[in-house]
């Protein structure tokens, strides 16, 4: 099949949101959590996680203009704090379901069957059930003109995840935690490992690198 | 396991890099053509890919400081033109490969044995090889300035996939491909759908979405 810039601008609008949206790849699934300053919890699902950089540890998540995140932007910008909960692939059900549009005064958290935890110094709530679990502080908010979305940039502030997903050298493996992925707005995904190739380096084929024991 | 602010600016640096690179999750590869102005082919493989916006079709890719993709971008801004291509799982070495360092006069469409495939009206060259190919076209280039990460948005102006990825309604069924993710700089994985929901409302459960026959 060839689609071309023609066939793209005069499309049905939902069949191109949907083919661009999951022709985009299989991506995290990413639990946000929020707390407005009256102490409603709200909890999103986003699949636009992205890596900014190791040192400082930055992840940056982005707010598409015509989505209904306010609640969650919101809550960043007047407390300054979300996680990032990456559940793992039975929460398929219930991830998906916080995508529904609950009143501003409904948490999330309660309509989905998930469970608000919250830790010392962190003003958002986590979800109790998720796999990995991260502390965000934000940082900076990036415009993109183009479309008028919205780049979040927030610096890690705790992390915590089982001691079996991280390998010796620091490696997560998303398999050995069944976290979830998605593709689009509606589509779940499963991943496993092919493996692990070393640095790679002109004129020699990289070495497959093999599974460290994990951290004790 | 439990890391706190503390433990990651004292981290050491590789380990940090590590985890935090690969604690992002699992993403889809991309391989990025381009041609220099003077005709050398350049091939990178890319783990930012982003869906900025369906309407119209736009995609990012993150450049940071820090890494060895001068050419991409030098190319991009002189052409104007780069393609993205995704390839199936048997070709992680092969893209694995295009991260090494060559020169500049290098392609590293011959070095890893991949071919450089042309299209009438499109600068930059196809992965022949690729199961998902899309010409772009440069758009904006959004600086993140906490770290000097560069974000370019491109417009997608051709899309070559196969008929049996492609659901009716638009959905492309990355397994169906067997498209190649990663998580970090060097793990590989395959993806397999669970399945796909209808639109979330409040105060029911989504139904799962059949798999609907593709187009013929």
């Amino acid at each position: 099949m060839k689609i071309n810039a023609n066939d793209l601008s005069t499309m049905e609008q939902r069949y191109r949101a949907t083919l661009i949206n999951s022709l985009a790849g299989v991506r995290q699934v990413a639990l946000v959590g929020t707390q407005s300053p009256d102490g409603v919890n709200n909890l999103a699902i986003f699949n636009s996680l992205i890596h900014i950089g190791a040192n400082p540890p930055l992840y940056g998540l982005l707010f598409r203009p015509a989505t209904v995140r306010r609640d969650t932007l919101t809550n960043i910008f007047e407390t300054g704090s979300y996680t990032i909960n990456f559940p793992s692939s039975r929460y398929f059900m219930q991830s998906h379901q916080t995508s529904a549009k609950y009143g501003e005064q409904e948490s999330e958290f309660d309509e989905v069957g998930l469970t608000a935890a919250h830790e010392p110094n962190v003003h958002a709530p986590f979800v109790k059930e998720a796999i990995v679990k991260m502390a965000m502080k934000y940082e900076e908010k990036v415009d993109i003109s183009i479309n008028g979305t919205i780049m979040i940039i927030g610096s890690i502030q705790m992390i915590c995840l089982p001691d079996r997903m991280v390998s010796e050298d620091g490696y997560v493996g998303h398999d050995l935690g069944d976290t979830l992925a998605c593709a689009g707005l509606d589509a779940y995904y499963r991943v496993s490992e092919i493996g692990r190739l070393s640095y790679a380096r002109p004129g020699q084929w990289s070495e497959p690198v093999e599974r460290t024991s994990v951290k004790a």
